[in-house]
């Protein structure tokens, strides 16, 4: 749960750092199960994703990666407090990601970690637990070109990239896309069999950044398009927080007149 | 987990009924053990949210009640299933409320039924779960006066209320409020003591409408108050779904071409 | 200008009315100009728009017409007074609209008639004038297949339409359209060529709602499409006040612990 | 009007512009006339505004000013070309402003020029033009206190500033503020009187951004407070545009499978 009631230190970390420093989180299981896969991104997606960031964004940030099969998913307290942003690609395996994760990663959204979530990453229990609905949609993986049209051209999320970004052949997702009404919508996608989707959304939550892009596939070469990279890197660098230091929102109390000492009443209710 | 893979049938119910079926839940643990608070509520909190819903909307809802004490909270399956609109107000014991319910009420939330959040409500697991975030917010409880500014006057839920509402006395509940940035915002509170609040906002979820508003609580006679009364009447209304059946959105794959007959793949993935 | 200084008289019109009062605006050129226009829409556009309002409102509306080349394009302020929804189109003479004709439809709509606009009525002055944008857009008309996708299933505008609409054969509206973000996105469009369009937009302004939707054409018989005419009928019926009364948002000046009676001090600034 | 078929030429200024150039605009007419609005603010409001604007960015910024009074306003298509964002301050002669002014600087907005309206120019004909509403509101001079909460953590406009900002004395503006639906909320204000105020907005329009802060009157010393200052700077920052040339949207045609080149048919309309 997100509440603050489960023992967990209080987040305090200080931020933004420079570089910034980014974790590419990846399942690599495709990668290590079916060869063309793994012929089609020999450094994993997970190193296809870095490449893309650093490409773009090159000595401002520092980025490193995770997999699913590394102790706690790679995830530790310790790689989350140096995590600016945090990017998510998952599909086959969502349901091995464990709740404490899962639990950590939320809390470090909350308290200004940013979260780029990445195609199929549209299922992951993460992306679910922040926008909480099904996030299903509508798909068929018959090499559909996608078309990516920017609707939001003042949004640093689409600086940069040609309006449409053409991709030849893609995974098609559909609406009804089951996510709250993002607060940004930066891109809407068609497919060539006539269907649409908000493929490039953002959301805040908490004291974090949330952007979710659809385009990038196990079974497309989607992440070595140099557009593709260019939005990736820029959501990376949107997501980013603002603030000083990471830290989760908190119930407080105060007195009144009184607006910057509150209490921590968070045992007085059943939540603590 | 609001996957459709967690086994339990899908939701197939025809919906809108005719009269609105509301279920007002209350966690009617304060009534029980302070003499004061029932003294105050002599029907609960529950009895009292029911008479107004009732007073303002008569024949055309038939409410009935639910608390935390009754088996499955009173909330089961078949209940759910016959309610077009559910109203939550909980505070000491959010604690207590299983997680079974919690992700039977997101089912039916993200399937198409109603739900307005009370209050402390905004505390409770339902509320966490559909928000995504940790809805924390400052409070103190030291008999502020509110007053209730309608910011969107062609929303629904504002019909037939003052500008503002005056709500004599009230505890106070302060920004940041940790929650998504609201679909709409209806009302803005003040208190006297000088903090401000986002109290009354809606969110869609999935097939299903929520709305949030704060004011009312177990130490003031809140839900005596005409005007909260009209507008708790007006957000039950509103909540009720246009749908012709809830019905949860679902993961279906589409061949080129067709897109009204998808086919259930959801055992694809690790979600399954 | 939208000021109250201009002169004219307060608007206090008593809302709403039963049957709703629906009056179809039509610039009505083509049909008078082009004998394919006419075959198409022997009754005009507005005859078209009318007969599908009225087939799925019934007697719950009472519809009456204006065209551009009545007296004050048949748009006077009596005919105003008594409109509870306006519905827009034009194309080729946009220019020939009288800017006090846009003065008079855009104090109503902030005083709390409902607007829908149609089509090529994105470029009119009402609409851009409310907008506070261009409103272009990418266009081609070269016959291509439109199939319209409900992206907020939970609302009202999308009740009762097939996910998709589909619309064998029309002009093409593609993006960037240069529109506010709407306050809600119901509904985006693909075309067979490849181009998306945020088809169904909705938008509040003062008192007042508005609604958008794009499909419908006078070169291809899209007023005679049943979805379409869904769509508008629902759009009409959503655009309706639920205020009592028809009066626009002025510049009052409150004492100090006085919040109802506000005292005009218009004329104490140089807009008056 | 913002329509392209006014003769101008179709502006193509490269940006951004380092240092960031910024024009701050002031009515400058309460300075000559009231002696102690001149005691206040011995270089004008206008060099408040540039002096907090300079104190925060510093060498990033070229901050220049301009007034009513001056040829064009001081406001040349050749300024306005040579601005990256524009912020505007009037009260009490908003009529004096001429049209093709107003008409320039919205061409400007939409084509990529940032601009933040201050307090009192919630009335002025740009913003008027801007939103499409009337931007009227409730108000009372009379040594309010004001609070000025953030309601988006993650907002950069809200970077660096106290929870709440207070303000001593100050004029009150309350709901209902007529202006759409802000794209972002990122301040809510409370006054001792009790009324609330949407504070800090900022909405997109075109490839432009625009943000309004409403703290700041002639009558306090609001534009030498600290966390006031630093408000409009961050704002200042915000609204420039990230595109890398201003350039407004245009109404153009394109071929099926042609995304790229579209052709000019503006004068196919009547609008041309």
């Amino acid at each position: 749960m997100t509440s603050p009631s489960d023992g967990a230190p209080t987040l305090r970390v200080p931020q933004p750092h420079v570089p910034l420093r980014v974790t590419v989180w990846n399942e690599n299981r495709h990668e290590q199960e079916e060869p063309g896969i793994a012929a089609r991104y020999p450094a994993g997606i997970h190193g296809a994703v870095k490449e893309g960031i650093e490409e773009n964004l090159g000595a401002a940030v520092a980025v490193r990666t995770a997999t699913l099969d590394e102790p706690e998913h790679g995830l530790t307290e310790e790689v989350l407090a140096a995590t600016d942003v945090l990017t998510w690609w998952g599909h086959k395996a969502h349901g091995e990601v464990s709740d404490a994760v899962v639990d950590r990663v939320q809390r470090h959204v909350l308290a200004g970690m940013g979260l780029v979530v990445l195609h199929s990453g549209h299922w992951s229990k993460v992306f679910q637990r922040l926008m909480g609905t099904s996030c299903t949609l509508r798909w068929r993986s018959e090499h559909d070109r996608e078309l990516v049209w920017t609707v939001d051209p003042t949004h640093p999320i689409a600086d940069g990239v040609p309006q449409p970004i053409e991709i030849p052949e893609q995974e098609m997702y559909g609406e009804f896309f089951d996510i709250p009404a993002p607060d940004e919508l930066v891109f809407v996608s068609s497919f060539s069999g006539g269907e649409v989707f908000r493929s490039g959304c953002t959301f805040r939550r908490g004291h974090g950044r949330v952007f979710f892009f659809s385009p990038g596939d196990q079974d497309y070469p989607v992440y070595h398009h140099r557009d593709v990279r260019r939005v990736i890197a820029n959501g990376v660098r949107w997501a980013a927080s603002v603030r000083p230091e990471r830290a989760e929102p908190v119930l407080l109390r105060y007195d009144t007149g009184e607006f910057t000492e509150g209490v921590d009443y968070r045992t007085a209710t059943g939540r603590a």
